[in-house]
C-alpha cells in the first residue's frame, strides 16, 4: 500500500505537475524517499527556498503549468515568501508542499514549530492543512486546481510528516478546470464605443494580452481605432521582437508614466489594473490616471483575457491586420561599457526565442529600445518588486524550455539575495547566460533617496547605498558555485562572451562592469 | 522641526539601541537620510534581510541589549523571518523597523503592498503600526521596552513612509523596565525538598542559568544535592571552558537524550522548557521526560532565572562551592581532517574569551568534548532550527564585542542561506574567523532519511541530499565577497591557519574539507 508521500507525488503528476523544486528537511524525508518510485516527477534541488519559489514562478511563466515546491516547515516557507509574493503579483500558479511536524508533535512546540497557515494567508492565495493520509491526495489535486483557477495563484498544502509516512494514501480525483469567463457582449460593445468615439484613448494591457496572440489582436484594435497601446509596467511575460507587435511599457517612475498618459480621455484596461505609482512620494500622486479620464475595464485579470481581446478585435477591427515589428540588425558597439551600449550589445547578438529574465533594474533602463528589433523573445519581469527574483526565475524558465536560450540580466545588489541559484544552473547544466551588471551600488536607491526628497549626502546614508568597500568579485563567486565566469569592461568583449555563452551548452556568467546611473 | 524618521532614530538611541542592521529600500530613504544627524546610532549594511535579523540576534546575545533592524516592506521582513524565528526561540530582544508605503498609498495595492502585521503575528511577539508622526517616537520607545520584557521577544514597528517624512516627530517618553519576577519562597522550598529527597534528580538549565553566574550557582546546588545538571539542547548563550562549571548538553537525537535522562525520578527546569524531540519519528516518543518522572519548574524563562537559581543555591548549598573546569592543554593533532580531529584543533588553539557561533551541525557533534578544557568562551547555538543563522550571528557578535575573537563554525549547506554575511564582515573589518566545514552534503538529512524510517537509496532521493555535482569552492566564494580565504585538508594546516586568522585583524575564512557523517 502506498504511503501519503507517494500519494502526494502521484497526485501532483496526475494533475499535470512534472517538476518539483525543493529544499527539503527532516519532515520532508518521506517525500524525498518516495521520489524514485515516480519517474514522471523531476526533482530539482535548490540551496535556498527563495531559489525554489522563484524557480517555480519562472517555470510556470514559460511552461504554462504549475511546478511544485518542497519547503521545510514555517522557516522554509518564510524564506520562500518574497519570491512567492512576486509570483502572486504575476498571477503565476505555484503549488507549495510545506512539510510540517507530525500531527501529534505540534503540542510540544518543538523548536521549528510555527503557524504555517499564517504565512499562507499572507500570500492571499489558497491554503489547506492535510488532515489524513486518506485525503491528502485529494488535497493536492485540489491545490493544483486552485493554483490554476482564474489567472493563477499560490496554493499551499501543509503536509504533516505522519500523514506522509502513514500507509493508505490514494491519488485524488481530477477536478475539472473552471472555464475562464469571457465578458458579455454588452461590456465589449461599451468598450468598442469608447474606442471608436474619436476621443483620445489609451489601452493598457497585461496578462495574456502581452503574449503574441493577445498582442496581435491588440495591434489590430489599435490600427482600427487609433488608440495608443501601453504594456503594464511589470508584465509577467511579454513577447516582443521581430514579428511581434511592439508597444512601449508604462514607465516605472510616476513622472514618466504621467507623461505617457497625459491628455488621455479614456483608459481601457485589458488584463491589468488601473495604474498606480510604485511608491508614494511627498506631494506626488499615487493614482496615475489623468484627472478627468474615464477608466473602462474590458476584462479582469482573472477572466479570459485572450478571449476578450479577440472578441473586441472581431468587433472593431474585423478588416484590420496587426502591425508587427521588423527585424532590425544592429552593429555591435565598441568602447568601455556604458548604460547605453551594453543593452545595444544584447540587441545585436540576442538569439531567436531567447527568454530574458530581467532584473537589470536601473542598469536596464535602455534595454527595451535596444532590443525592440531583435529576434522574437520573451521578457519575464520583476512583478512584485521583491528583489532576488531574476536568477531563480531563469532557473525555472530554463527547465521549462530546455531548447530555448535563457538570458538573465541581473543587477549586483539584487543578485545576492538568491545567488546560490547559480549552483542549480550548474548542477542541472541549464542553458542560462547571466549578465551580472556590477555597478557597485544600490543605484536605484541613490535615485530614490533624491526622489523622496530626503536630505542626502551624509556619509552614513551614502554608505548604506554603496556596494563597494569591498568591491565584490562576481567571477570568483560564480566559479565558486560551479558556473564558468568572465569579467568584461568593453562592449566588444561583452558581445564576444555573450556569443560564446549562447553557443556553448550549460550556464555561464559574464560580469559586466558598468557605471551606476547616479 | 524634526521629521518622523529622525524621531524614530533618536527614540531608539534614547532607549539604549546603538546599532541598526539594515537593508533599506525606497520607503526607508528618510530613515537613511536621517542617520547622519544622529552620531550615536551605528548603521551596518547587510546585503540580505536574513543577515540583518541574524546579526541583530547575535548582537543582543552578546551585548545584552537589543539592536534595531531596518527592513523594506513585507517582502523585506519575509526575508528576515527565519532568523527572527531563531531569535524568538532564543528569547532575544530585537526591534524591527519595517518601512511601509505611505498611509494614503495602501489603497492602491501597489506591487510591494502586503499585510506586514500578519508577518509580525507569525513571530508571536509585539507588533504596532505607527499611525502619526507625533506618536511614532513613543511607538519606538514602547517597542524597545516590549523587546526586553521578560526574557526578550521580537518587537516590530511598521513605519509608513509619510510618517517618516512628515515634520513634527518627538522622542518618546522612557518606559521603566518591568522587573522580572523572582519565584516566591514556597516554590523554591518545594524544589529544594525535591533536590534533597535523595531521589534521582536532573536539573535542566537554560536562559541566564547557562551563563557564568548562573552556572556557578547551579554547580553549587549540584555539589550540595548530588543532582545531575544538563544544559538544554540549544542554549542561546552558553559560557564554558576553563574557570566555568562544565555540564553536558541534552542530546539533539531523542535516543541520546532519553539515555541521558533514563531513570530520572524528578526533573527540575530552570529557565527552560520540558524536553521534547526536535522532530517526530514513527514509533518514537516526542516527549522526552521519562515515564513516571515528575517535572518541577523552578522558574519560567520569562522570569528572573538568575535570581531564582541564586536563591535556590542560598537555600540548599549555602556551605558549598562550585566546581569549575580546569584548563586542559591539548596537542594539535595531525593528519587528514576527520570529524574527530578538527574539533580537537579548535580546542587546542582557541583564544580566551572567544565567542563561538556554532552552526557546525553534524560536523560538530564532537565539539563540546574537544573544547571543554579550552580557555573560557561563549557558545551561541542554533536555537530555532532555521538554518542560515551562523554567519549573521557572528556578524552581530563581533559588532557587540569588538575586542573579543569570534569563531563561526559553519556547515556548508547552511552557510549558503546567508552567505553574503561575509561581505558585511569585510566591510566592517570584523574579527570573525569562519571555519567552513565542507562535506559536500546535507549530511544531517542523510542521517534523518534513515532515522525517519524512510526507504532510501534511490538516485533522486540521494541527489537531493548531495551538495557535490558541482562541488562548491568556498575559498572562491569568500574571496568574491572580500574575505581572505584558504582551504585546508589536514589538522596541522587548520591549526596554522586558525592561529594566523586569530592573530590578524579582520575577517578570515578557512574551508576545512571534512568527511560527511554518513
Amino acid at each position: 500500500m502506498t504511503n501519503g508521500a507517494n500519494a502526494v507525488i502521484n497526485s501532483l503528476v496526475e494533475s499535470g505537475v512534472q517538476v518539483c523544486f525543493g529544499n527539503p528537511g527532516t519532515s520532508e524525508m518521506h517525500f524525498v524517499a518516495a521520489l524514485d518510485a515516480v519517474p514522471q516527477m523531476r526533482a530539482v534541488l535548490c540551496l535556498f527556498e527563495g531559489v525554489v519559489t522563484g524557480a517555480a514562478d519562472g517555470y510556470a511563466r514559460v511552461a504554462d503549468r504549475p511546478a511544485a515546491t518542497l519547503l521545510h516547515l514555517g522557516p522554509g516557507m518564510a524564506n520562500g515568501l518574497a519570491n512567492l509574493h512576486n509570483a502572486r503579483r504575476a498571477h503565476t500558479p505555484v503549488v507549495n508542499i510545506v512539510g510540517d511536524h507530525a500531527t501529534h508533535h505540534h503540542r510540544y512546540d518543538a523548536p521549528l514549530e510555527s503557524d504555517i497557515a499564517t504565512l499562507g494567508s499572507w500570500l492571499q492565495g489558497w491554503t489547506r492543512t492535510a488532515t489524513s493520509t486518506e485525503t491528502v491526495g485529494q488535497d493536492v489535486v485540489d491545490a493544483v486546481a486552485a493554483s490554476t483557477d482564474g489567472a493563477g495563484q499560490i496554493a499551499t498544502v501543509i503536509l504533516p510528516a505522519d500523514i506522509s509516512w502513514t500507509s493508505g494514501g490514494t491519488v485524488g480525483t481530477a477536478v475539472p478546470p473552471v472555464p475562464r469567463v469571457v465578458p458579455d457582449g454588452q461590456v465589449i460593445a461599451e468598450v468598442a464605443d469608447v474606442l471608436t468615439s474619436g476621443a483620445k484613448t489609451v489601452i493598457l494591457i497585461g496578462a495574456d494580452a502581452t503574449r503574441v496572440d493577445g498582442l496581435l489582436a491588440v495591434s489590430r484594435i489599435a490600427n482600427a481605432t487609433g488608440a495608443t497601446v501601453l504594456v503594464e509596467t511589470f508584465p509577467a511575460a511579454l513577447d516582443r521582437g521581430a514579428g511581434v507587435p511592439g508597444f512601449d511599457r508604462l514607465g516605472y517612475l510616476a513622472e514618466a508614466a504621467q507623461a505617457q498618459l497625459e491628455g488621455t480621455e479614456h483608459l481601457v484596461l485589458i488584463g491589468t489594473r488601473s495604474p498606480v505609482s510604485f511608491f508614494a512620494y511627498p506631494d506626488k500622486a499615487s493614482d496615475l490616471v489623468p484627472e478627468g479620464a474615464q477608466v473602462h475595464t474590458l476584462v479582469d485579470i482573472r477572466d479570459d483575457v485572450l478571449g476578450a481581446v479577440t472578441a473586441l478585435a472581431g468587433k472593431v477591427a474585423a478588416e484590420h491586420t496587426a502591425t508587427v515589428q521588423d527585424r532590425v540588425e544592429v552593429d555591435v558597439p565598441t568602447g568601455d561599457l556604458t548604460l547605453a551600449n551594453w543593452v545595444q550589445v544584447v540587441g545585436a547578438v540576442l538569439p531567436e526565442n531567447t527568454i530574458i529574465s530581467d532584473e537589470a533594474n536601473t542598469s536596464g533602463l535602455m534595454l527595451p529600445a535596444a532590443t525592440a528589433g531583435a529576434p522574437r523573445h520573451r521578457v519575464l519581469t520583476l512583478t512584485g518588486g521583491a528583489i532576488g527574483q531574476g536568477l531563480p526565475v531563469a532557473v525555472g524558465a530554463a527547465i521549462a524550455a530546455p531548447d530555448r536560450p535563457v538570458l538573465a540580466l541581473q543587477s549586483d545588489g539584487s543578485a545576492l539575495y538568491t545567488i546560490s541559484a547559480l549552483w542549480t544552473m550548474a548542477r542541472e547544466n541549464l542553458n542560462v547566460t547571466t549578465v551580472l551588471l556590477n555597478n557597485s551600488a544600490y543605484a536605484i536607491l541613490r535615485m530614490e533617496l533624491q526622489r523622496v526628497g530626503a536630505q542626502s549626502g551624509g556619509e552614513k546614508a551614502n554608505s548604506l547605498l554603496d556596494l563597494s568597500r569591498p568591491d565584490m568579485d562576481f567571477v570568483a563567486i560564480s566559479q565558486g558555485f560551479g558556473v564558468p565566469a568572465v569579467r568584461v569592461t568593453t562592449a566588444e568583449a561583452l558581445a564576444t562572451e555573450l556569443t560564446r555563452a549562447f553557443a556553448e551548452e550549460g550556464p555561464h556568467l559574464i560580469e559586466a562592469m558598468i557605471p551606476p546611473l547616479l
